[in-house]
């Protein structure tokens, strides 16, 4: 009882657009509990779509296509799903009817290819399309064995589905159960020792556990199927909770968690303001936090501090400091931190400062080393970091910037 | 001689992430002139991996697959295509010291897991990864068919592609013919309106011209194919010149340029330097400019002033000004980069200050609404732009620091 995906489309193969369709109707089939375990690509060729329908209707219930239904000799999408089941096309009149008004409508001419769009394989019902002029179809070519077609507008189709197939899904009973899922965000541990401590939680059947790695960042999905969706979330309640435990201040949040929602939540739940002060991440670690919606009643900006000569006229690091440790130190990055308190009024203030890269390391100095500093109400702390210089410079800004903000997250907890 | 792609993650099936890899994998081929005519996506289930490689292999000259090449159970792949081919793995001792030698380097403690990516299948050549842990493989089952495997996390896998796998696919004789390509980069332009004014080159064979569409850039690729380099770069020429003719100053970049990159290098053949001044961006338009190395010769830094009270203290905005006009116009943008000009003494300085919403929207000043100063040696000037609010907040974000580049770069022109 399980669904295939089958995306058509030539400019999927030149890499002109990411298939956002895929990802979406995926989602879409994880909410319902519809089984998906594959999907694929094919561009506008009539063989190879032919191939493709059949080889699907070998091995799956349901088969959703999307693209290549519009009037274009490119739209092969219908002719070729009725030749792989040597079913012949028929007009249906409404349609047709209905693509010229709504042409008319918008006032634009009607084409004798639009009307290719009114045929459909004998036997297959129509999948209206409220907002385009390209309908889709729902057929059953054999017995067991469904096909639902979508144009490749993402409007259109997100459209159709909802009003059409989603329904259509639910009744069918191609459900095996409902789905809940929880991602769980990591940070200071590596994919593969947070794997370890899990190991036998990741052998489970239901619920199940899966590990992602990101950029420094780890998360975990925790996936139940249950016969209703409160019984799925009582799956994942006492896993979740297991997950917790064992991995204590390493899990920083859930979900749509970001390090720096999370830092800012705590924030304010105290009270308390933000000011950032930031040599080599130049601004990343403050755009981080703007990137969260709300983020203004904790986070009061600070100041970028790339050049020497600003970090010592904007946030009054002494020169003394800068000639005796270098820039690089953590007598430069807690005063840099302080500085941002004192320029902004904040209660808190992270600082970094480091060799991003690819020049400027040296032997005492290597490209990867950052040196971050948190001033707070009561303390200001520096620590050194090494990111190493293997995966480039962007790679050492954003997790100096994820450091940075879990450090505070640590500080706050 | 075809290719084909295959991702490997459940994480595609749930539709937790888009398939990113494949379409840039997808143009990588495209550029290198590999014919590609599917892709295929598959959970981490061994029965249905060893299915489709063996399929594969049937049909394809070439098969390039992500995913599934890390350390913990989930990660199938490699021990999968050994056992399509019923081919043994084995050890190989430099890769396992080097992934122990990596992971000490970061500090982190080597899992037995980890082993686990040392074992390649008999026979098959080690694709290096310059950038993580999970190295991939070049390897040839059967004569007529290599599969190139490559771990799921974007940037190690474009490390790998760059380093090794093009190089490979260049010297392996699966283009037809050699193929060149250009990449222009345009700001300022629809998709469909540089589309409309390449009409005629749009579809013309060889050289071919395709549009991308960015965040908030449009690029055009040019491919020529010819018997030698010397003789695609020749086609290449004349038609970089006819869009350039035809574009203007729309056209900002070949290449790996990007908008920073370029003010960048205009500011440094002039000797001058810039600084920043950034409310809604929070931090974006100076980690733009700090993530392209060598920028801290022109880029001194600047002020991140989120609250009002720090666009007073630190940048000096007057109070009048933020009460008659509010902190989203035209005054207020000029004030924050003077500001910015004078606390760092830079020549040039960008201002960006906006409502990105989702709150904060009124009539007069709707979500989407940004206001941009530059302030220069010889003048102060701001305009406001209304980049919409269906896009959301991280495009109000990326299109505004995108904008504030290129209106330095038209007046450096």
């Amino acid at each position: 009882m399980t669904a295939e995906i089958l995306c058509i489309g030539t400019e999927l193969l030149l890499g002109n657009i990411t298939n956002g369709n895929a990802r979406w109707i995926a989602e879409q089939l994880a909410a319902l509990g519809v089984p998906h375990h594959r999907q694929a690509v094919v561009g506008d060729n009539r063989e190879r779509l032919i191939a493709e329908v059949r080889a699907a209707s070998e091995r799956c219930r349901l088969l959703i296509t999307t693209g290549g239904l519009g009037p274009t000799p490119d739209d092969l999408t219908t002719e070729s799903i009725a030749a792989a089941f040597a079913t012949p096309l028929v007009e249906h009149p409404q349609v047709w009817a209905d693509i010229q008004a709504r042409l008319a409508a918008r006032g634009r001419p009607c084409a004798a290819s639009n009307r290719r769009q009114a045929y459909l394989p004998e036997g297959a019902e129509l999948l209206p399309n409220p907002t385009g002029t390209a309908p889709g179809m729902i057929w059953s070519p054999r017995p067991g064995f469904t096909i639902l077609t979508f144009p490749g507008v993402p409007s259109e189709m997100r459209a159709m589905w909802q009003a059409t197939a989603a329904p259509w899904l639910n009744d069918a009973g191609l459900a095996d159960g409902v789905f809940a899922s929880r991602m769980l965000h990591f940070w200071g541990v590596a994919e593969s020792n947070l794997a370890e401590q899990m190991a036998d939680l990741l052998e489970a059947a239901n619920p199940t556990v899966a590990p992602y790695a990101g950029s420094g960042e780890v998360k975990l999905r925790l996936t139940a199927r249950a016969a209703s969706a409160d019984l799925a979330e009582a799956l994942l309640e006492p896993l979740e909770a297991e997950i917790r435990a064992r991995t204590g201040e390493l899990c920083f949040g859930l979900d749509d968690d970001s390090l720096a929602s999370v830092v800012l939540e705590l924030l304010r739940q105290r009270g308390q303001t933000l000011a950032v002060a930031e040599s080599c991440t130049g601004g990343g670690l403050g755009a981080a936090l703007a990137a969260v919606p709300g983020a203004s009643d904790v986070f009061l900006g600070g100041v970028i501090a790339y050049a020497n000569a600003v970090k010592q006229g904007v946030l009054g690091v002494p020169s003394e400091l800068l000639e005796a440790h270098g820039a690089v130190s953590d007598p430069v990055a807690q005063a840099m931190a302080q500085g941002a308190r004192r320029a902004t009024g904040a209660d808190w203030a992270l600082a970094i400062t480091g060799v991003a890269g690819p020049g400027g390391g040296t032997d005492q100095k290597p490209v990867g080393l950052v040196h971050i500093a948190l001033a707070g109400p009561d303390r200001c702390v520096s620590e050194g970091v090494r990111f190493g210089s293997s995966r480039g410079r962007s790679w050492i800004q954003t997790l100096s910037a994820g450091e940075a903000l879990n450090r505070l997250r640590l500080a706050l907890l």
